[in-house]
């Protein structure tokens, strides 16, 4: 397999609109994959610090969804990230989806950790990776976690660390317009323009498939931040501190529909927009 | 003349540093340029709900910083801006500097006014005009009036008004990071790609001289947004509500020291970046 993507990954920038009968939803989405195939949805909710709460509110959306297999993983601990019953929750997920709060959280827990291989070994057999908010953050390689997108001058000391590498080549930033993330999502791609920067609005998913594709769905706009030809960054140790200059970053805005090819780094007309430009 | 500038304009993003012994002061590049000439600093308070008050501290920071020859023209009605009295102050400026407050109260009541035309005339002749925050954005042809920069839905709905027109071919937007202005900025180039989309930080300004060029003076960074290179837009008056679908916008973030060439659309790197790089 040479794409980065093994399964297929539902990406949400947090705040997914929760109403049954909203239009194009994005829990309906999870869902449906849920229902097509043989296995459990199972909710994830290591990433937050209410996840009674948590879990009861994702238990009813998705029943309502008619999603009617449906557990839930609890993990508070490396302890329980290791337990018996918890990797067989996950050998039968057909959809995981792992919830908002920190990543941080996700990545200590189950990082390497027995429900970590298990869920690698799903997703490499087809099995749908969903995460919202923080559970968005933590799919790729190298993931963002701290850095105020308000401050062109902390854009350069912003903070990263190692996600569940579910896909490479990407860093995912969510609640992205509404909290003026830009920047800092441009600091993340200037560290390394191997990684192309996606900065998912609130109530917005990507659905990336095997072909290395990813298709936008919600009411909100996918942004991509290419760094590709990047003509001169001042990115450095030693000016960690103050703005970074950098000139020629490529910017794309998708919206509900559009696609992105991630290999070629190209955005992908469908035919519905080639005819509506003609 | 070619250059879209006549004189010099200093464009600055709000909430500039006022201490005396502030580093790279903005409102230090403004006093020089007045010191410097024949001619009265004055502060136009036409935009600010509290134009008294404004006043007052706009006095007390240039006093501190060695002006001496110092006036406040107090513009609250057209009648005001017709006022003899007005023209003449105008008319005796080397440096007018717009305060903050609402853009639309700044061209409504000046706009083509004998007022108008006399800011024109020393404009002509080499004075330096220079605004902060609202008195920013009305320097341009088009002028950013309204736009939500935290819903990329409201994106294609943005507001936009002729401004005084001491500069063509942009669109400046003020408290960039700040307010997280990336997504209304590059609605607005959208709009008309012809426009370069300036997103000035706080306590950062732009100088802008006769031969097209600016350079960056402050704590924080610019943004330029350039859609010359746009290879596909969704916008259209049909589509006015939703998503911009946008491609292939270029990017660049200056910082202090940096310029940049509005003719060639170029960053220009300093002798001194160049080196830092080799």
């Amino acid at each position: 397999m040479n794409g980065r993507v093994r399964g297929s990954l539902v990406i949400v920038g947090g705040h997914e609109e929760k109403e049954k009968d909203a239009e194009r939803s994005i829990l309906e989405e999870i869902a449906a994959r849920s229902r097509r195939r043989k296995g459990n949805l199972v909710v994830v909710t290591v990433a937050s610090q209410l996840p009674e709460e948590m879990a009861a509110d994702y238990r009813a959306v998705f029943r309502d969804l008619g999603v009617r297999d449906l557990d839930v993983v609890d993990i508070r601990s490396r302890d329980d990230a290791c337990d018996d019953v918890t990797v067989e929750k996950i050998r039968n997920a057909s959809v995981v989806f792992f919830t908002g709060g920190d990543q941080l959280r996700i990545t200590s827990q189950v990082g390497d950790s027995p429900t970590f291989q298990c869920l690698n070994e799903i997703y490499r057999r087809g099995a749908t990776i969903a995460g919202t908010s923080a559970g968005a953050a933590a799919m790729s390689e190298t993931m963002l976690i701290a850095g105020a997108g308000d401050q062109s001058t902390e854009i350069s000391a912003l903070g990263m660390a190692p996600g569940l590498g579910f896909i490479s080549g990407v860093v995912v930033d969510s609640h992205f317009a509404e909290r003026g993330r830009f920047g800092r999502l441009l600091g993340a791609v200037a560290q390394n323009p191997k990684n192309i920067g996606l900065g998912i609005d609130e109530d917005t998913a990507i659905v990336v498939e095997q072909d290395d594709r990813f298709r936008v769905l919600g009411s909100g706009a996918v942004y991509v931040v290419d760094g590709t030809g990047v003509s001169y960054s001042s990115l450095s140790e030693r000016r960690a501190e103050g703005v970074l200059s950098i000139f020629d970053v490529k910017v794309h805005v998708l919206g509900d529909g559009d696609s992105y090819d991630l290999t070629h780094r190209r955005p992908v007309l469908t035919d519905e927009r080639v005819e509506a430009a003609s």
